[in-house]
């Protein structure tokens, strides 16, 4: 069933929009008050993100908050390893990291895709919850971490800024890694199409560190295994289309790769002109980004010349051949913990106002 | 008076060279014993950096060891700032940091460029004393960091990940923000042309954290300020030309901009794909770079086939035209402390030996 607000869908499918739609990633989290207390009665994080009640409360705080034009699931990027059995847990004040990391040849071998529907029950749970909580009034948003970008984490045991293991690994035994990213592949394929079954209406896969990768290894390591997913992505559910949205932060100079693993929509952060990008993919894909989340710390006025200034950038939403090209409003990158609550308000409404305004 | 060696001069003014030489970014540093054991005896890293006679010895140290083509003068990226009054320290393994930093239009208002015949006095003396050291093995480099990466410090008064401080100054209050980016175009000129006249050959702007900008705010925040360094740089010395390099880590999406500071070369991370990147602005520019750093963990193999790789993606030395592009081999970024050292032995052989076989 269509949601009575389905503008994202519709950007997402380049078909024709009243206006421009916008969400946040990360537009559920620690700049809301109502996160902050929902989170404590959850006790912990990974208590918020394992309860499908808990997710749910969350998923709806920033709907019921702002006119947004899409929920999106609530819950943590590795899901998926720790469901293969690594043991992910948060160290206060640190991140996240595995108890049992992957980095001999038997821990590869070790390795196997879980089962949606039972390691991961909660996650389609708590999809099914969200779906009912918003009652068609905006799409739900599934995501996963891309093949490459949960094998950071795997690998590394936790967050890195250098990707010291991970990158050895690739350079001296690259065929263990290409080992794990095919269990990964699997994985995502299972764990999206999964929601999807569930009730999400688009998927969206986080790419958030394949942009350390060198041009060449991107391609090899994270690019090809993103395709995988893709290809295997269900593209519709009760006769509605499934939009799938790939998103690798730092990627701006693989734009025409991405585009080319049959997505719907490819992310982009803010170092990427989206005039220049739409031109070079905007007749194969929709475009979503890419304002600088730290804008939001301005005064008011300038929130709004800037989101102003990101939907100039791409311009006007029909082609010259009158076709409608599609772009989703979004930040370059998750929304700020610090992030005053109510320049959120500001920018949705800028975004709607300004966006109507070049369709006149 | 040139050195024995001058492939890298030659390379970076796109002349006619035997080879592509090669040094790589911290090659004086901490994955070298010899470095700690300098380190320790001048007590801290400050007083490893303040003392020419130190940093002569470390500057020296990776030139007596490998096969290196150019030595880069060992300084901390700080020096400026330092100078200009803002108290830097070094608080235990937190990386550097401001005991004033620049934040309010009082403080804006009091800065101003260092003389780099007072302040920074032991920095052009560490520059003389490395000339005669070096006695024309090989070329000197000096270098500052950018203006933009400059303000980063000094506003956020240290290391940050997310710039939130400056960037909110950057979109709540940009004329506080181009205030001290005006002040540090001339400072850093200032440096780099002092640098020129004690000797170093060959000068770098290093941009760390231009790549943090959004498009747009690159250009208006940290590119237009690199094209005022570069117009006022000193062009000759003795007769000689004195080449200069930009590199803005992250920057691969810009480069045709940096193409148009008017610098000698343009440097890449491993992001960016040589062989395009010449295809843009090799007609204009040599380019330098773009191993990751983490192929020094590989095998002594993987390391010569990774080497290659960047050569061959950078192509033949001469274009269709018969005249010569100019290729400087770096890697993308720092050397890691953890990188054995052996290795760089074998990447700097795999660089002359396999650039040779593209000359015959």
């Amino acid at each position: 069933m269509k949601p009575h607000n389905d503008t994202l869908l519709r950007a997402l499918l380049r078909q024709p929009t009243e206006y421009t739609p916008v969400w946040l990633m990360r537009q559920a989290g620690r700049y809301m008050a109502e996160y902050n207390a929902t989170r404590k009665r959850a006790g912990s994080f990974l208590g918020l993100a394992k309860s499908p009640a808990f997710a749910t409360e969350v998923t709806m705080q920033p709907i019921d908050r702002f006119p947004l034009d899409a929920a999106i699931l609530f819950s943590d990027i590795l899901t998926v390893p720790d469901a293969m059995g690594l043991g992910l847990y948060f160290a206060e004040g640190e991140g996240p990291k595995f108890e049992r990391p992957v980095r001999t040849e038997a821990d590869v071998a070790r390795l196997t895709a879980p089962d949606p529907g039972a390691e991961l029950r909660y996650v389609t749970d708590a999809v099914r919850e969200i779906r009912r909580a918003l009652a068609g009034r905006v799409p739900l948003i599934g995501f996963s971490g891309s093949p490459f970008t949960l094998a950071c984490y795997m690998v590394e045991g936790g967050g890195s800024d250098d990707f010291r293991l991970i990158k050895t690994m690739m350079y001296a035994r690259p065929d263990l890694l290409h080992a794990i990213l095919r269990v990964n592949a699997k994985a995502v394929a299972d764990y999206l199409n999964a929601q999807i079954e569930a009730g999400a209406q688009a998927v969206m896969i986080f790419d958030t560190w394949g942009g350390a990768l060198a041009d060449g290894a991107y391609q090899a390591f994270s690019l090809a295994y993103m395709r995988q997913v893709v290809a295997q992505l269900k593209r519709e559910r009760d006769g509605e289309r499934v939009p799938s949205i790939v998103f690798t932060k730092g990627g701006g100079l693989w734009l025409e790769g991405i585009a080319d693993t049959g997505c719907d929509a490819v992310g982009v952060d803010w170092t990427v002109n989206l005039g220049r990008a739409r031109a070079q993919i905007g007749n194969r894909c929709a475009l979503q980004g890419n304002l600088d989340p730290m804008a939001l710390f301005a005064p008011a006025d300038v929130i709004r010349s800037q989101a102003a200034q990101v939907l100039d950038a791409f311009g006007p939403p029909r082609n010259a051949d009158g076709t409608w090209a599609g772009h989703v409003f979004n930040l370059g990158h998750g929304i700020s913990q610090f992030t005053p609550p109510e320049n959120v308000a500001i920018l949705v409404d800028a975004v709607h106002s300004h966006s109507r305004t070049l369709r006149t």
